[in-house]
């Protein structure tokens, strides 16, 4: 099998409320605030990033890593 | 090969940024703003959702899906 990438492969392999169709997060930021989201569905504190995404990479090759989040400035 | 999932496949398969060895997206959110962010790396407005998910979920059997952030109430 070929080292490029593939697009028909499962990337919730955690398997996250594997009882919804679909895992739609809702999540809000506070004014002053800040979260680490994560993108590759290896996280332990999902949806949350806990730096799963590294080990995640080194295995596969990809490059993928966490979404951060910042709210307005605190007045 | 087996229907479950597998943990060794690249997840960015829109090959996003390859040229950065991980992807770490900065963003913010107002005071009454919302926005939709991609965790499936499909999505044709990466770092945002653009519904690329449902492809993939019915592609691959995944039920992944977008992360929603909203900022504080608008004073
Ligand atoms: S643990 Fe998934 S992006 Fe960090
Ligand atoms: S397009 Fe990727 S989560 Fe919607």
């Amino acid at each position: 099998r070929a080292e490029t990438a593939r697009a028909a492969e499962k990337i919730n392999t955690i398997e996250f409320e594997l009882d919804k169709p679909k895992v739609v997060t809702m999540d809000s930021v506070d004014a002053g605030g800040k979260k680490v989201y994560c993108r590759c569905w290896k996280s332990g504190t999902f949806p949350l990033c806990d730096g799963a995404h590294v080990k995640h990479n080194e295995a596969t090759g990809d490059n993928v890593g966490p979404l951060i989040v910042s709210g307005p400035k605190k007045e």
